[in-house]
């Protein structure tokens, strides 16, 4: 089957997409990036009309395959039922491979590895589940590679330095060397201490993000944002860098408690909020498909939500202005996981109270009006999420994490708020900080 | 004074440098990068005819400021006794000042602050001599500046991850944001940990280097590593991230110890042997005006350390090759410091008993003539540097540590080697390993 690659474009977007049928007859449809209608990008399909906001489930099992992985080499035929999204960052850019059984694909994977050593970093939940599978997928690629694991306790209260050591010292007792790489084996804690460890280990090491969660399918594996707590504050400590690869096994959700699949989709509901209207749509109609794990949903969501973190870290890597609005939610969410402690609530937990805190405020300072509201407190709640945070909390534990915010700049706490029609935000210090006084009342009993 | 920029080149070196006389009589002298006379570099005075390398002591005192200092709108007139060495990595670029007395010359240091908060990292030993003095500098640009500060113990020993956290727990308690700077006071072992700090202080901010010794002035404050030591390698863990200047003020070496000055002259003579035979001869006419503090003769060796720091770490930042020739004598120097347990000999002593080993091997190898090893030896001794490790390692010690090394890849050792004339090395893992066995077996008893 000949196929060309997508006509490429000017035009400073990540997303280049080229699309095959998966029906019965063999049909193939590409796909160029043209203009834009949902946040600056739309799908022309040359070959089919075809609305990508009318999708069908049937149509979602469209195999979707991106020129970059066709002009790197690879043959579309081995690209199966696989997206790739292109995080476009120059000589960093680097694809985001979407799909089912990615992991009994070991050749992307492979093509990815540098040098002869790897370092597998996991959890002690997901290594029973994939670690020996990632192991022999890369040690098929032959040679003298020799691939270490190091297995690391489960959980966001093990997101600091201490824990960070054991993979420095497992690199040093297993020779790591320059050349070597790093593979997160996990959900967004796995992947942000790897990501930190391949930044700083010899200065800098290669790395790769196998996430194995929604959350870090959606938005912490992509963009290259590492680190790990302080006691003090979220993630206060890290770097940014750049994974070779992103590889989302869809398969791997099947393995996920209920709560972590919730959790992630509160970041899945936050890009609709922000900069996609008719993905927030989708997800109004398509949530309990979401919940219920149909794989052709979940692989929807996963490739938009990736689809739009790749543009925002495009245009903005090292969030000079727009990536903050990525963090929509996340400055009351991180004061709650701060406040109760890492762990006690999930990640996506915590943003999702921190959403329904910041939409109140919005409405205190009549940037959006009720109704829109209640359409975000009504998804969260039917995505089995809270919709505001623990009662013992008090205003003054916010305002006192709040004021270590890494959005604070000068003294001014800076913060994303949503104004106007849906798909809508700002990224402001210019707010009445009434509004924000009103809203922790409103949530806090003292 | 009318005064024009040097010509820009073409060229990719960093050093464009103007110069003004300190003589009686005000002339004015500008000198442009032309063409390559050593290793790549050669200053052509305009205006008079003068021969960098046969520069007397009074030349020595010549006014220098770069053409970059000009540019950004700074004064001649206020460069005094000042020489600007440009640090060339595009839109990272950032001036080396050199001088004395430059600590009395604050607005150097308040033109490099971003935002409103300062952090002055420093140690025991220099905060009671300068720690004021920089804080009342910083304080005097005004505004709403705080400017806090964090007191290290002192020395290699506490060049790790355990006191690097007490940099990140004063700037969390003292409330320091994303615009804040870091300002390194001290050291190499403050330069290095205070700049791994902000590359990683949410995910890095703005950072200064105020180096105090000859190491740091010479070396580890230029080219933007950072890092701290594991127990088991040096510089194991860190990032490469570049400040926004290095203020030089020679006077600083007036409270130094003897011992701490001749430590950095082993990287002075390093710059000599690898790449810049006329500093090494330089070197072997004025060692003792070194060692007795000529004020000119220090602040020349300082600018031409630099100079070819800076043209080194333009031409490749990261290490892709090149750099690695500035690790000269620095695998031994990094095993004897490991070995010895961090602190025990200074870095440059290290550093020194590493030449002189690394000589040994070239001579095995018959890549440079026992003159040439001899006239090394010589100008070590002189410097009351050791030639040799302390006998007690053992050369399975020595393996062991060199197999850490962060020049191993893929299981090969690579080494900086000197080949040929004075002035030349290689970067290369193709060496008869018999030589490496014979020259460790020559320094160690066992």
């Amino acid at each position: 089957m000949a196929f060309a690659p997508a006509a490429s474009t000017s035009r400073p977007f990540a997303i280049n997409t080229s699309i095959g049928s998966s029906f019965s007859e063999p049909r193939v449809c590409i796909a160029k990036l043209t203009a834009s209608t949902f946040q600056g990008c739309r799908l022309v399909f040359e070959k089919e009309a075809m609305d990508p906001r009318s999708f069908t489930r049937t149509d979602l099992h469209l195999r979707v395959s991106a020129s970059s992985a066709v002009l790197e080499g690879m043959p579309f035929t081995a690209c199966g039922d696989m997206a790739v999204v292109n995080v476009d960052l120059g000589d960093r850019s680097y694809p985001i491979y979407i799909g089912s059984a990615l992991l009994d694909k070991p050749e992307l994977l492979q093509r990815h590895i540098k040098g002869q050593k790897v370092l597998v970093v996991t959890n002690t939940r997901v290594a029973p589940l994939y670690l020996d599978k990632v192991i022999e997928g890369i040690k098929g690629k032959g040679g003298d590679l020799i691939v270490e694991s190091v297995i690391l306790p489960d959980g966001e209260k093990y997101k600091d330095m201490e824990t960070l050591m054991k993979i420095f010292d497992k690199a040093i007792e297993t020779r790591m060397d320059r050349k070597c790489t790093f593979v997160a084996l996990g959900g967004g804690v796995i992947g942000d201490m790897c990501g930190f460890a391949a930044a700083s280990f010899l200065r800098g090491v290669n790395f790769i993000q196998v996430p194995t969660t929604v959350m870090a399918q959606v938005d912490s594996s992509v963009g290259g944002k590492t680190g790990v707590n302080h006691p003090l504050g979220k993630n206060l400590i890290g770097a940014f860098y750049q994974p070779q690869c992103v590889l989302v096994d869809t398969d791997t959700l099947n393995t996920l408690p209920d709560r972590e699949l919730a959790s992630g989709i509160a970041e899945v509901i936050k890009y609709g909020l922000i900069r996609d209207a008719p993905f927030f749509e989708w997800q109004e109609k398509n949530m309990e498909s979401l919940l219920a794990r149909d794989a052709g949903a979940l692989a929807y969501a996963i490739k938009r939500s990736c689809e739009n973190k790749a543009e925002v870290v495009s245009l903005d890597e090292k969030e000079g202005g727009l990536r903050a609005t990525l963090n929509f939610g996340h400055t009351f969410g991180h004061a709650i996981e701060t406040g109760l402690g890492y762990g006690e609530w999930l990640h996506g937990e915590a943003v999702a109270a921190g959403t329904a805190m910041a939409a109140d405020m919005c409405v205190r300072l009549g940037w959006i009006d009720r109704t829109l509201q209640s359409r975000i407190l009504n998804l969260l709640e039917r995505s089995k999420l809270p919709t505001a945070p623990p009662r013992h909390l008090t205003t003054e534990m916010f305002k006192s994490i709040m004021s270590l915010d890494k959005k604070v700049a000068d003294g001014k706490l800076k913060m994303i708020l949503l104004k106007g029609p849906l798909g809508n935000c700002v990224f402001t210090a210019d707010f009445d900080p009434k509004a924000l006084e009103a809203t922790l009342a409103a949530f806090c009993e003292k």
